[in-house]
């Protein structure tokens, strides 16, 4: 042994560990975090790295939680793969740093993204890097399809999207974006075409239509009527400039996509004050917030990466001074849509961080680190509202990967061309004060940095959230969501005509009474009236899971009591009784 | 809503899902995976990608184990982060395939690897992208540290390894590597060295020694003779070429390494057949195998990432010819190294799968899949011993992530020079039958790729794996393993004297006898022998965990019991006694 290990050393050490258990139970914070102390740890101690405070399975298990949520929050940063989240939190909160929503969900994994070749020799086997409309086919559907594909499979079968089934079952639902609306990622849940660039009816024409049909020849209707269709209750971003263009064919043929959503009862609000004056949005009255022409200007700015950029002395990222004021963040669009989505029957909301992908195309890294705290953001909205409700499903995960990489500029000599990165880099300062190279090595200067086919990061919360765990597929990720929720897969066909309700005829004082409802499948909640001895008188509220709930039932004194269940959606009612005995 | 949904199409798509449970029950596969089917499941319909075969929630809970490990197998893959793992899977098990190791491990999460800037204006700060050195002291010690450090920390003071700890602590140990022993992965548990290069005693003189003590002026050893001193029980990988050096200093001065190694009674094998001929490893005949001259042969072999290399016609991977047919693989090497360490005290074994790491370096895509699969079988070994065993934590990770990236050949047009990627490229033939682009960005032809900074997987099985669920650090990997191992700190400063065993005096027949030691901090495993009425005699040998554990006792009839416990490692003995009464 060469030498001794000085015991005072670990000592010291002990103390500097803050055990600062976060919502969740499972993380600490090593206390370098920006805002958490005033004296950033000395990382070069020992432990002073870690961000466990012991052993973490008695918590871990106390997050994977049986049963099934109400509501399901899941929430997309695109192109927001783990080396895009490492990039961000080293900027932002640096590298021992916590970001208090996407880090703090307590289950992980990771899935595969892969989309699948349409036609020519590879038809029906996979394409090894998705873009964003195959990815979010994939979570919206189950089902594996071409890029550019909007909800329909390889032969231009439209899928159902979990969104228009969490509505048939009865949820309300919503589906926000910083981007266009009609952009890939909100188009999945609220729209089926061959191509994700049909925004709007009829051929362009160079004027009101620059985003037509042209690719679409077998779809009736564009992205954006059929989201107003399709009619979610929350229906936010940007994307107001393709309104202007005017329906070609049904019921509102001539009349502008503007025009329509009024005819269609939308309530349509422009900016932030407009959005809080906001109180209610459900079927009559959906809500349609569109906040920018286009996509919805990003928070942050900075250089663009170039060549021979990680020479440069280190830049730090500023406000980008084209937002406007009046913009809500995600954040708030995602507390917004909560607080008018929350109801009994419960809701599906998707919220997409659009431009951490079409910063990190841009080789901008500021602007793509500054969405990545955005969406942040709106994840601990989404938490905060899960935790205080109990009942409810967040997931956080990327469509893709994306081509940031955080490389070390020391192994770069410029006299030895060949350890010169070839792409494009830039150094940024970051919260840690001190240097970080990002290099973007998959197109050159003034092209678009790829997607990559990597398997990113998948997390969640409440319950059904160990659905996450190890590896899965994107398409799992719909069935984890619909089976959650209990959806059924044909509304349409799904009654409850076979409802029952049932109890034992009698049942000794003292003993449990319990209730079991089945068959109730055309109802995602049940009323049910219990009227016993002595004008006694007791209504219950349950959810139901596939048509089936149980619940303890009251016996509060000898004699028969009556049950009447009676079915939210169908109305269709189902009776027992039973007798509580001596 | 613009059309109807085929109903016959879903009814289709369930019978595919091949709901074959997978040990650990957590995954399925789809039925695409080659060997696990002749008929690949159309990929092209509704469910057929899903990994899951409905809600997991039950098997995610069963495998968060509580308890204390009494085992750790320790698996690396170098450079192998989430992209590497894809590029390998879509490689060699298809887009929808499942490797049966690595895909294998119930726990998932993510850790931070950073390492520290040794001096200059960032002194103590992080250096976003570690090293191999840097990372593995991470979690060999708890201690982050500077690029190039092997086990000190950045004022140069050697830090006490996990195997040390685990040696001194009672546990059998090994460090297996398809590197150079002397390398720096397999080096931070078994050395202390300023600078990882730091092989062979003396200063280099273009002969014997070119890998010597000219960066570490303030060690006295070499990473080699302190491998020597510290003697794991199974020391094995490449690097036979640096004990042709002789020791400068110390009892071994001017012997050769491999003179020293005999000396010191190792036993060396030098291939497969030699290694199988082994039967016992111990500190009395600590086994090293030392199986090629540098790092061991890789598997595979293929065309080298070039500019412009997308635009080939994909190539297939093929067996490196230059690869001995007598060198053991990895999983051979683990199995062996788990037989020798199999022991009633427990055993901490660290394995590494350097290559993937080396040929991610050298822009080789085939080299890097192959190690990638050769690693996974070395963790399917470890896995499978685990399962039979019940008793042993694996925990699979990588030191950093790597360059390589799957990139779309589609998004590329050679006219438009801005959407070439501006590094090296190759296209790959897989085994879904599809080609598969991979993009090298970070150096040019004929550098060095570099590491990357992203976040990596680590995953586990066993008691204590849920310590890797959701965002750690790589130091927190040390103290999972100490802790799960229950491994004494100070285990010079440990002693069993305030050892007690304790049970109640009275015990009524039919109630529990339950048995409690405490304070046996000297030792690991304690013998408890029990004698009672009728010549009653039994003994039971207790795992301790940090000195202390308990039992159940035996109450055949009634009368009075003695108790008397043996600190396996002190040979403290403690006593007691109980009455069973009617």
């Amino acid at each position: 042994m060469p030498r001794s290990f000085g015991a005072s050393q670990r000592a010291r050490t002990l103390s500097l560990v803050t055990a600062t258990l976060v919502a969740g139970g499972v993380l600490v914070t090593a206390g370098l975090a920006s805002g958490d102390s005033d004296t950033p740890a000395d990382l070069t101690l020992k432990g002073a790295a870690r961000r466990l405070d012991g052993d973490q399975t008695a918590s871990v298990r106390s997050e994977v939680r049986s049963g099934h949520p109400q509501n399901v929050i899941l929430l997309i940063g695109d192109g927001m793969g783990d080396s895009e989240i490492t990039v961000a939190r080293n900027y932002a909160e640096g590298a021992a740093g916590h970001f208090d929503g996407i880090d703090e969900l307590p289950m992980t994994g990771s899935y595969t993204t892969y989309a699948l070749h349409k036609s020519g020799p590879y038809q029906g086997k996979p394409d090894y890097v998705t873009d964003s409309a195959a990815s979010g086919t994939g979570w919206s559907t189950g089902t594996k399809t071409y890029n550019g594909a909007i909800s329909e499979n390889l032969s231009g079968v439209p899928q159902q999207t979990l969104l228009e089934l969490a509505k048939v079952n009865g949820l309300k639902t919503g589906d926000v974006t910083t981007a266009e609306i009609q952009d890939a990622t909100p188009a999945v849940q609220t729209a089926h075409v061959a191509d994700r660039g049909c925004y709007q009816p009829g051929l362009n024409n160079g004027g009101t239509v620059t985003k037509g049909m042209n690719n679409c020849p077998n779809d009736t209707y564009s992205i954006t009527e059929q989201q107003l269709q399709v009619r979610p209750d929350v229906l936010m971003g940007g994307g107001a400039k393709w309104f202007g263009a005017s329906a070609t064919t049904g019921e509102y043929a001539g009349q502008t996509l503007t025009a329509q959503a009024a005819a269609r009862g939308f309530t349509t609000v422009t900016d932030q004050a407009g959005l809080d004056a906001v109180t209610e949005a459900d079927q009559e009255h959906p809500l349609l917030g569109l906040f920018a022409p286009g996509n919805m200007p990003v928070r942050w700015t900075g250089p663009i990466a170039k060549h021979g950029g990680y020479a440069d002395p280190p830049a730090t990222c500023t406000d980008n001074p084209n937002r406007p004021a009046a913009q809500p963040s995600l954040a708030h669009m995602t507390q917004k849509a909560i607080d008018l989505l929350e109801n009994p029957n419960g809701f599906f909301l998707q919220v997409e961080g659009a431009s951490i992908d079409k910063q990190d195309h841009a080789a901008d890294p500021c602007g793509q680190i500054g969405e990545t705290v955005d969406l942040d953001e709106a994840v601990q909205v989404a938490l905060d509202f899960a935790k205080q409700d109990g009942n409810t499903l967040v997931l956080l995960t990327a469509d893709h990967g994306h081509s940031s990489q955080i490389i070390n500029p020391e192994d770069i000599n410029p006299a030895s061309p060949a350890t010169v990165p070839p792409g494009l880099t830039t150094t940024l300062m970051t919260a840690d004060g001190a240097p970080m190279t990002i290099s973007y090595g998959t197109a050159d200067t003034g092209g678009s940095q790829q997607h990559t086919g990597t398997q990113v990061r998948l997390a969640g919360y409440g319950p059904y959230a160990a659905n996450v765990v190890g590896l899965t597929d994107q398409t799992d990720l719909y069935f984890t969501m619909r089976d959650g929720l209990g959806l059924v897969d044909d509304p349409a066909d799904a009654s409850s005509d076979g409802a029952v309700t049932a109890t034992p005829a009698k049942v000794r004082k003292g003993k449990k009474v319990t209730l079991n409802l089945t068959g109730f499948e055309g109802d995602r909640r049940a009323s049910v009236k219990v009227t016993g001895p002595n004008g006694y008188s007791k209504t219950l509220d349950l959810q139901l899971t596939v048509g089936s709930a149980s619940a303890q039932l009251p016996m509060k004194t000898l004699g028969k009591y009556k049950v009447k269940t009676t079915g939210a959606q169908t109305g269709v009612a189902a009776s027992t009784s039973y007798t509580v005995v001596g």
